[in-house]
């Protein structure tokens, strides 16, 4: 903790709360939440205090992420990054220049704390794609809930790369946890959010990207000159629909989004749900689905209700259940890459599977944005498997 | 500037950068957005060094909004409102718990100056719908540009009363100046943004709320012990939301909504446009509409490519070019009014017209979502009078 961190906790910070008032004063930091209450949203607000979150990965998405979280009260937050602030993350909200050279996970602690000193922050500061670290990350959310030895309600991914995503993917899927993926592209106008149940949706393994960057890290582009764009906007956005997604999740309330993805060129937020895989890699992903379909259906959690409202099925051959929700706005997106980008690799990039790559072009089949491409390409190569 | 601010700027803040680098470097703060050039998204990003935005309210919506613009580098930012930060805005992004009791425009500049030495910021500590305070606001709006004695770019409104973003109106259309309102409910629930192009788009007075709180502003909602409720979810989506138009603006690439909506219940996105009306109170509106009409079509901007575009107009009695676009999803919004509430109304509240309200139940209509029941209502009652 730095010198003014330290200042700030002992001389400007507020003192601990012991329960959430609904009073209307100005001192009160949670009156505009609980008023939830009143106004019908949420039953119980003060649950909120029960819940624990792992936040993996403290970026531009994930700070704002553990940003929303704290200031709405949770009981506990996990977070895990392994990386420094830098100047050059100036340009996305939360972290300030002074913090240059801090690791994320304690700047990010240090500010967290002194917003609101009732939430309970773990930092991890260490890579879980390594295996010691994976085994470590395991054991963090298996029992970092709020009740010692229980685990987190609920796992979010922030992280920037395919690696952390498979290490949270299969941590999860082991644990029966759920969680959300998120991402934003690289061209900064762009970004999701997916909420994986195991069992129940489709894992990050069930449907990877297809094309994914070849043990290259954003540390490594840098060396060569090139790094991602990115912007405040898209990334509050993508943290906004996170957290919201995660509020309605942990204090019931609304519906929960199975996938909202995000093009800001059109301001275009498509939806869709995946079904698992049964066939999929990961043997805990299939043992779970297992379990899934031999549960009573009175057991089975209706997460959201937009499921049982599905009933367009876009494509004839869907042999893998996948179901996509989505306005018919094809315009191409200035930037973005051309479908068939996939059969002209970049070098440092290689398909995800190496199985033969043979789009169909169905007529019905609308034309692809970003976020879609990956999706129709996964169902053709799916069939061809 | 208390005593730690300034020791931030003196001690802990960067120095200023004269001239915007693409270089790849940690110590970099603008590489993330100069990149947007390489990805293809903007031509010319350092071209927002030049633009000037009035930000009107540094609220929950407001501050995140003065935010996200000063990472993004922007040449001036002038900020208007005349409160005082409180514990009670904790649960909202930006401002924390040692800048209590400090006036919100005050502490903004503060924390944006030493978050980015390179925007000039201007603070405005009043409130602008007085007489006197009006006109230092229009003089304020009219010469606030980057040159000294040009207009600003573009005005946002993130206030949160129908008399506010009144005189915003007023004077934009006195100016004809371009300028986005913004707005979240009461229940934390839902918000949008909406784009007003003096002459060419309907005007706040074209087509205003038809309920609004009379005299009552949210000073007063809290000696009576009540309060809106507030998520830092909705006003970060929000604001992102805001400035991705904002930034597609002033930067021209994508393109800018009209209106856009945002329900968080059920992660809906509705858009729609909105046309002037001819006979508006506003005098001004009225005058820029002539100008507008009176222009040839090759001097009148394309704002939004998609107005070229749209086709489908659901209400066959469309009298005033009121166009919808929305997906056909009406779940209801639990904790939304009834869609009948304008007929019993809570005291304190009032009609903004007194013209007699007969809805009509047309058989195309869908169920109204919280959004959309104004616009139907407002359609009936126009077409009433």
């Amino acid at each position: 903790m730095t010198s003014r961190e330290g200042e700030r906790e002992s001389k400007m910070g507020r003192d601990r709360i012991e329960k959430m008032s609904a009073e209307v004063v100005d001192s009160n930091p949670y009156s505009r939440l609980m008023a939830l209450q009143r106004m019908g949203i949420v039953s119980e607000y003060e649950q909120i205090r029960q819940k624990s979150v792992a936040v993996v990965g403290v970026g531009g998405v994930g700070s704002v992420t553990a940003d929303m979280l704290t200031r709405c009260g949770i009981g506990k937050l996990l977070l895990f990054d392994y990386d420094k602030v830098e100047l050059a993350n100036m340009n996305r909200l939360f972290f300030t220049p002074d913090q240059a050279g801090l690791s994320k996970v304690e700047a990010a602690a240090n500010t967290l704390n002194f917003i609101n000193p009732d939430v309970a922050i773990e930092t991890n500061n260490y890579n879980i794609t390594t295996v010691d670290n994976f085994d470590k990350f395991l054991g963090a959310i298996q029992t970092g809930g709020v009740k010692q030895g229980t685990p987190v309600d609920l796992v979010l991914s922030c992280v920037d790369n395919f690696e952390a995503r498979m290490a949270i993917n299969t941590a999860c899927n082991e644990l029966s946890l759920h969680w959300f993926e998120s991402g934003v592209s690289e061209n900064a106008v762009s970004g999701h959010i997916q909420f994986i149940r195991p069992g129940e949706t489709a894992c990050f393994a069930c449907a990877p990207p297809l094309v994914v960057a070849e043990n290259i890290d954003e540390k490594t582009l840098k060396r060569e000159g090139v790094c991602a764009a990115s912007l405040p906007t898209t990334m509050g956005i993508v943290a906004g629909m996170l957290v919201q997604n995660t509020l309605k999740y942990l204090l019931h309330f609304g519906t929960v989004s199975d996938y909202l993805g995000y093009n800001a060129m059109i301001d275009f937020f498509p939806q869709m749900s995946l079904k698992p895989n049964p066939t999929c890699d990961d043997s805990f992903c299939v043992k779970r689905q297992q379990e899934y379909l031999a549960k009573p259906a009175c057991e089975k959690e209706v997460q959201n209700s937009a499921e049982s409202d599905t009933e367009a099925v876009l494509h004839e051959d869907n042999l893998y259940g996948i179901e996509l929700v989505a306005e018919d706005d094809g315009a191409p997106v200035k930037g973005a890459q051309p479908s068939n980008s996939t059969n002209k690799l970049t070098e440092g990039l290689k398909l995800a599977y190496e199985g033969p790559v043979s789009v169909e072009d169905t007529p019905t089949a609308h034309q692809s944005t970003e976020d879609e491409v990956s999706l129709d390409q996964l169902m053709a190569q799916m069939s061809s498997m």
